[in-house]
């Protein structure tokens, strides 16, 4: 089946947790917002707006696989997984791994925060000191606890992936942290990197798998940036 | 089967969606942290601090299930859902229902901003301005956004229900939302309403349910307070 995933065209943000499981997989899919240009963001727009819908996506990012749309990043996993081979089949096993997905979008949203506390409706230049505190309690509560959770998970599980004996979608959202943490806080992140030494082996194993290497040398890969989830700020960095 | 629920015995916070179900479908379940006085909370903390459990719950809350234990308030509806048939029995429909209880999950996140978006280890009184004006951006544009998506959804469903043509527990949970904003904002939401009148209503008949009415009169529907995700302040309401 051909997947069409409709994303933001100029972002990584939460289409990167999909899009790295549609590479790894070598899926059949189109990136609808930047295949096709210009007309892209429309098609994605119209189908958020059709009022009609009897079940439209609430936002990005979606899926069209067949005649199903489904929305929500760990949903959207949660059903390409087993069509994957990036998920075990058995149910205990797949709540599992959608419970860890679903910590990983928890994380996420406390990432975009660090920039922006406050609102979305400010520049950041404008909420500067609050996102100092932010930043600055993130790292020192909320980092430790959720990758120290991680790495404990994956540890437990022998050290190699996070659920069962093979890789799944989680290990390569994990990866895709440990990318965005570097992107935005590299002093921060190369200080606590020794803390989590699993999690770090984890995402340079990723890394080095021929599909996912590729995607990242590919222009299919959209460079991080100052928009989005992960932004590098100096002040915010130290 | 007798579920265990494992969540903060003093607040409604996201326990209460899986408590409304679990109370909806008269299951048999016992509240441990409430139910077992001063021991329960040790023995939610015991779980969740296992360093050799394979599968921890990161935070709670979270329920046993036989031999499962399933975190992540989305994650336990999407399990229990056709347990308690709250929930239909086709994979597209359940995906659907998922997506829509994920994008409650994202709305609740936004309502504990309102009162603390700088960070949660300053009092409400230490970052009062900022609370402010993060919810004013709330019902300016967040309210009407969430809200207005599963007024949409709700109609193009015919109106009764938001998925399909019986209860399911996204319908629950709305009225657990309806519910806490009518106490954290009460002036906000009483003008808000008019625009929601379906989502009204159909809060007023989950209201008039059998077991959700002698549940919430009962003292196992903990009250409102200023603790949790839905706290009443005066200047926020306005």
């Amino acid at each position: 089946m051909r997947y069409e995933l409709y994303y933001h065209p100029t972002v990584q943000g939460r289409g990167e947790f999909v899009r790295l499981a549609l590479e790894e997989a070598d899926a059949d899919y189109v990136d609808v917002a930047r295949k096709y240009g210009k007309a892209g963001v429309p098609a994605m727009m119209k189908i958020i707006e059709d009022k009609r819908a009897a079940r439209p996506p609430f936002a990005p990012p979606f899926l069209k696989a067949g005649k199903l749309v489904i929305a929500q990043t760990a949903n959207i996993l949660f059903y390409l997984g087993p069509h994957l081979k990036l998920a075990p089949r058995d149910e205990a096993s797949r709540l599992w791994l959608n419970q860890l997905q679903l910590t990983v979008t928890d994380l996420v949203v406390e990432i975009h925060d660090t920039h922006h506390p406050i609102t979305s409706w400010l520049y950041y230049e404008e909420q500067r000191p609050a996102a100092k505190r932010r930043a600055k309690d993130f790292w020192r509560y909320r980092v430790p606890k959720f990758l120290g959770y991680f790495e404990r998970v994956l540890q437990n599980n022998g050290g190699k992936y996070l659920v069962g004996p093979r890789l799944t979608y989680i290990d390569l959202s994990l990866f895709q942290i440990v990318e965005g943490l570097r992107y935005a806080f590299p002093k921060r992140m190369k200080r606590f990197e020794r803390k989590i030494p699993g999690l770090i082996a984890l995402h340079d194993r990723v890394a080095k798998r021929p599909r996912v290497k590729a995607y990242m040398a590919s222009k299919r890969r959209i460079p991080f940036s100052q928009w989005g989830i992960y932004r590098y700020f100096k002040e915010l960095d130290c």
